[in-house]
Order: C-alpha cells, then structure tokens, then sequence
C-alpha cells in the first residue's frame, strides 16, 4: 500500500445508473414557468426549442431517472472521475481540514459541461433531431455541445458573442475540430442578425443576441432543435452524477464531507455536486452546503427572487429564480462562466428553502487561490473554479482558527488551459475586483418593474 | 457489468515500483559518449551540468531501479494513466483491429514530459541543487519542468527559442502559473546570447542557442544544474511507467498487443511505451514495435547512425545515435516536439539491433488521422500525437486487408489544446507534408564531415 492515497478512482461498473431529480425532494414544490404574460405555461410551449423527452424531464418529479445504456457508454470516455485528497494544498495552508476535490476537467472539453452536452445530444438524436443550435459566451458550453454532437452524430451550430470570438479563436477551433460550426453573433444568417448589423455593424454582440439567433435558426427548421448549458432543470439533472460518484468515492475511503463546495454561474456544476447531498441533508446529515459566486455577478447573495427572463431579448419564458435582471451586463470579469444574471430555479429554490448558503468573493483573492492551487496540486484551474477553490480555502482557514478536522469537498469544475491570459492579467496586476456598485444594483432592480414577483 | 468497457483502470497500489532499464538487456552493449576529440567521457565531465544521482542513472547498466517513495507520490497526481479501447475509432475504421491507445495527457501539463521533469527535479532536489535551467522549443518540456519544480521545490528558468515565445504565448503563462521563469532566447542574459544580439538583433533564435543559454546559466552556478527532456538514457528510463504499466492494463482485460506504436522526436514517449515490451520481445514474444516519425524529419527512416553532438553549438558530448546532422534545421512543422535532428541513443541502438521498426509520415495524414480521432475518440491529439495515431491507423487498414484480429497498442502521448492553431492551419488549407528533399539530407551529411563515424 502506497502511503498517502490521493485519488479515489471508481471503475465503469461503479457509475450510477441514475440521475438523482431534487425536484422530487422539495417540500415546497417549484413555482411553475409564465409566459410573458404572466400565465404557466405548459411542456407543449417549449416543443418547438426542445424535444419532448427533454420536456419531460425538466418537468418530472420522479426522484431517480434511468441514465439510458448508450449515454453511459458516452459518457465512460471520462467518467468516473477521480476524487483528489489536496494533501499539498493543505499542508501549504496548514490547516487540520482534510480537502477534497472532484476533478471535472478530465473530459475532453475540459469541464463538467459534457455531462449534459452528451445527455441532451443523445435524446434529441433519439426524438429523430438531425441539428442542434446554442450560443456561447466564452466558449465552453460551444466547445462541449460540439463534442457532444460529434460522437452522438448530429449538427451542430454554436452563435459565439462577437467580443468572445474575436478574443478567443482556439474555442473556434477547437469546435471546429469536433465538427461544429462556430459563427460570431451578430451574425448574416438569421433576421435579428441581420438587423442588429444593419443598426451597428461594429457591435461587440451579446449572450443575448446570440440565444435569439440560436433560437431563431431552430425554430425555422422542424429537426433542428436548441440546447442551454444550465439554468434548465434538466441540465441540473444531467449533472447529478458529480455528486453521485463523490457519494460513493467519500464512502469508500471511509470519509464524509461537512462542507460541500461548488462555484454557481447558471447553477450547473454547483447543482451536480450539491443536489445529492441536498438529499442526505434532508435525510438529516449535518453538512454545510456552499455556492460561490463573483462579488461582480452577486446573483445569490444580493439578487431578489423573482420571475425573469433567461435572455436579453425575452425570449426565453420567464422562470422563478433570483435574478440581477435580464438587462444586468456584469463586469468584464475573466470568470466568463460566472457572468449570468440568474441563477438557476432549482438552485434558487434549494436557496430560498434553506438547503444551501450563498458566497461572494471577489477575482483577486480567486487568482491567489487558483495560482496556489496550481503550485501545490498542480492542476491549472479555469477561473469559475477558482470561485470554488478560494471558498475552500476559506473554509480551511476557519477550520484552521477553530482547531478543528473539517472535511471539505469542492467541484473542481475544469482546467484553465484555454483561460491562461487571465492569469497573464494576474501576474502582470492588470486585474481587479469589481465589486458591484449599490446604484448598478439598483438600476437592476429598475428594470424589473412591470415583471410579476412571486409571492 | 456495463457494456464494452472502454477504460483499463489502475489503482494507486498498482503503479509500477521500479523503472526498466533496457541498457541491461543489450545483448552488444551502447557506444560510450565522447568529447569533441574523440576520446570516451566518464561520468565526472557531466557533474558541472548534471547531479551525480541522475548520472549513475545515465551510465546503468542494473535492468531494473527503484522509483523513490517520494517520486511515486508526485506521479500519483496524474497516474496511473488509463487505458482506452479506441472502440468507436475501429468502428469508423471498420476494422477487425483492436486499437488501445495509452493517455498521458491526462498529466497537469498534458504530456508524457512530466513522467521525467517530476523524476529530474526530485534528484536535483537530494543533491541539493536549488535550481533548474532548461531550453524549450514549443514549450511542452518548458511547461513540464515548471509543473515538477513548482511541486519538488525548485527554481525553474527557462529559455524559450523567440520565434516559438511571440507566436505561444500560453505556453510562457503556464510556466509563470507554475512559478517558473521564462525568457526568450537570445537573451541578454548570458554572454551567448548577448553575443547573438550585437550580431543580430532580430534573430528568431533556435534551440541550439537556447540549450547554449542554459548550460552557461547552469556552469555560472554551483547550485544550478540543467535539465533535458528527452534523447538522454535516464530521461528514457523514466519513461517506462508508461509501458509497465500498459502491459498490467492488457493484462487485467487478457489482451497482449501484436504491434506497439510511438511518435519519435528525441525518443522519450517513445521509449516509455517500448522498451517494456522489447523486453518481452527479447524474451520470445513475437510484436512488432514501430517508432513513427514526420517525413520531413526522417532521423531513423533516413539518417545515418553516427557520433553526432544534441546541439547546434556543440555544447554536449557527441552521441552514438541516428542524426540528420547537428545543423539541419526541419522545416516548419506544427508537430514542434518531433522536430529534432538527432534521436536517442538507446533509440537508434534499438533500431540497429533490429528490436525495433520505424516509419516516416507526412503531415496531412497525420491531421487527417488527428480529425479523425477527435471526432469519434472526443480528446483531441497534439500534434506530435498524431503521428502514432496515423500509423495506428496504418496498421489497423492492413488488419483489414488481411482480414486479421489484430491488437494494437499506441501512447497518446498528449492532448492538443496548446497546439490547435495547426488544426486551424488544416482546415484552412494552409497545410503541407514537407517531405525532406534529397539535397536537403545530402547537406546534412556534408555537415557532419570530420565527425568520428562508429563502425
């Protein structure tokens, strides 16, 4: 036996066969989706943006979903992945606190995006879809569907926010060597393009530009469809098996977590490590469980919960979450998966019911944490995960002061590799907080007037 | 049990305790280096460049050595690293071939490099050496040495050839992550370099000035020492953990490979999977084991086996190995590692005693064979990769014409998310195979007049 195990690995035959749905566990059951005006709208409202078999995914409350054979068989490329002890971590922080982490960045994107990439993929391929549309900020979620479409044997067509293309072309590329087609919105191919082009041809485009074109070119078309990398209960679902393996890797070793970690954007990877353990919580574990969010992007910490739209344009039906408002552009923080106004309803649910606690940290003391991550477990992490990684710390600091052997777990959600002039900007003292100003909070809330609130 | 299991797993207890050394299985023993007169050198005249720990390791002639405790602790970062059953590649191929491909670019710097980098540092580290100096062309073996020494606890500098330093600037970031230092080369940091700067201001540099730059740092110093990343015996020795532990993984799934396949640069990944299996085949196993390298560097395929020195000034001792002459220079190919004029010397004496085979491939093939891999396989290859993967293919398409079950067995020597502007240089049509004109080689062989020839 070696001394000092570091990774739990777990085999194939060790994957859960199921996707854990919270939806299933809330007392308080989730408000429903409105339509702009204000009424529920029902599964048959989104059929021509989704497939059905996805709809009623996000609409189940089934606790345990059956994760099809072939979806397994996809996902075995990377999965499971390893569980880390961070033994140099803490030994740098002197802390008693014992550090886990679950290591995402193992897929061949490079983060936990695959998780619902290949899933959504695989049942619209199974409804008889032949394309898939989505935008893409920094290009993760691009990257990922493109993969995702490549093995499962679809089109797929990603509209990236101008600025983002411009700046970051190896995300291009790279979907590109997946077989995707990657343009920069605003783009000639669809009418809300065309027009905002027309309007102002330099334009550095948007997140929501680049939903409506998306959305735009799948519903011009009966077998194409369009995919969201978070936000949506089902993507919440797909990403249950991050928590599922930790369960059992935790197990294995004779360890259970008192905090449990994950950074929240749209919510996803936070979801996937957090929800199964929402469950033991509720099944009366005594654990702490931690979303982190940018000071910049304060979606969960000072955000008020209310109906919004998930889009710019409001094209999107208006879901109950908290929200800094479909018009908040955040600061132009390097943490590009962190920068969303809302938060994902089942996140924001589990929040205002009490099962979760909310952080916000700012980008400097996240860039610290991410360059000692990387030079004690030498693991380059994507600037969302060092929102984890710095909460970690945190977290040990506390144990440290306190005397105590904490466990803490936290999703190392990708690497950074394709994230490296954020820490060029970090060395070179180009960076910096950006602590959302009160006025920008309120001019937030302004815009949400004549939004209904629920009660 | 799931379907068609894909991975081969290791645990951590069941990494390999010893490096091969196939030195000891030689049946006629390897040339000795020499100095520049001619007359064989003893361990001593490498001390002021070398530690004398990985100096024995260099001159042993002991089949197996103990992989220190400490060292084991390092490489259980990223190791044991899986095994993958290339199963939707064969599909592809349609092929009665079962293709396994060993990945080590599941390493935090994404190559096999840090397998020795880790090792280097380690033993530099015992013999009290604070500091590494190394040079760096593409940036892989920059990349890696910083990771080991920011781990081991040691200073890294490293000289990085210009032209490669503007045109990768990722790669100097992730050296800086990793705490390392990294200057173009020529710098005004050595005397060398400052020569080559009053010569000529606007040099695009070359690895023979960068590995000058980093021996005269390293002999300035006591406590500095250099460090190589491929072509030496230890450096290969090393790298065995990769082949060890390929054949417990075909072991676990009772497989054992017809052919084995590694790219060849300086020789390193190519080594690691090989020699292992060479001993195998010393002892009766009847495989064929294939170095591939690009045509338009042809070392094995068309060089002549000589004493040839590792540098373009002449700085080390002249090696016994295959060269295309110490001042050829190849041509701009995106496979950046695989651009070395010489091969290592327990390489060629592979090749000369008939244990090996090797095999030349141009650069289309290669990006083709790469798309492929990508878009069926998902982890997307560097571009040095990609030549084992060709010849994978290669042979996969000669199982089929023979209508043959044939297994074979490749290192995946690393991942291409530094590298993917060649993929964009590919789709774009800017691609070409440069394969190495005879004048071309016929110049390289003039240049290596007055040379001692071994006979």
């Amino acid at each position: 036996m070696l001394s000092e195990q570091i990774k739990v690995v777990l085999t194939e035959d060790e994957m859960p066969r199921q996707w854990y749905n919270l939806a299933a566990d809330f007392k308080k059951p989730m408000l429903p989706p409105l339509d702009i005006s204000g009424k529920p709208i029902g599964p048959d409202a989104l059929s021509a943006v989704f497939p059905m078999n996805l709809i009623e995914q996000e609409v189940s409350t089934e606790r345990w979903i059956d994760i099809p054979e072939e979806i397994l068989g996809y996902l075995k490329l990377w999965r499971p992945a390893p569980l880390y002890r961070a033994r140099r971590l803490e030994k740098a922080l002197g802390t008693p606190a014992r550090i886990y982490y679950k290591n995402e960045g193992v897929s061949p994107a490079g983060s936990h995006k695959p998780n619902t990439a290949i899933a959504q993929a695989w049942y619209n391929k199974q409804f008889g879809i032949k394309k898939l549309t989505t935008e893409t900020g920094a290009g993760q979620w691009g990257s990922a569907l493109s993969f995702a479409c490549s093995l499962v044997g679809l089109e797929c067509k990603v509209y990236m926010v101008r600025i983002s293309f411009d700046q970051k072309p190896f995300r291009k590329i790279m979907m590109e060597t997946w077989g995707g087609t990657c343009v920069a919105s605003p783009s000639t191919e669809t009418e809300i393009g065309r027009k905002i082009l027309a309007e102002d041809p330099d334009t550095p485009g948007s997140l929501g530009i680049a939903i409506s074109e998306a959305i735009e070119e799948c519903v011009r078309s009966d077998d194409t469809r369009y995919a969201l990398g978070s936000v949506l209960n089902h993507v919440m679902l797909h990403q249950t098996v991050i928590g599922l393996e930790a369960q059992q890797q935790m197990k294995k070793i004779g360890e259970y977590p008192d905090i449990i970690i994950g950074c929240a954007g749209g919510g996803s990877n936070f979801a996937g490590i957090a929800f199964p353990f929402i469950n033991d919580r509720m099944n009366g574990r005594d654990i702490r469980i931690i979303a982190t969010e940018p000071e910049a992007c304060p979606t969960l910490t000072r955000a008020k919960f209310r109906y919004d739209s998930g889009d710019v344009a409001m094209m999107t039906p208006l879901l109950p979450m908290y929200s800094l408002g479909h018009t908040f552009v955040p600061p132009p923080l390097h943490a590009g998966g962190l920068r969303y106004h809302g938060m994902a309803p089942m996140v924001s649910h589990a929040l205002r019911e009490g099962h979760i606690e909310a952080a916000s940290i700012g980008q400097m003391e996240c860039y610290e944490a991410a360059v000692l991550f990387a030079r004690t477990e030498g693991f380059i992490p994507a600037p969302e995960t060092a929102h984890a990684i710095a909460e970690a710390v945190r977290e040990a600091g506390k144990a440290t002061e306190e005397g105590k052997e904490r466990v803490i777990l936290f999703n190392w959600s990708g690497h950074g590799l394709m994230d490296l002039k954020g820490y060029q900007a970090y060395f070179n003292g180009d960076l910096g907080n950006y602590p959302l100003p009160d006025e920008l909070l309120q001019k937030s809330e302004i815009c949400m007037q004549g939004l209904p609130i629920p009660g």
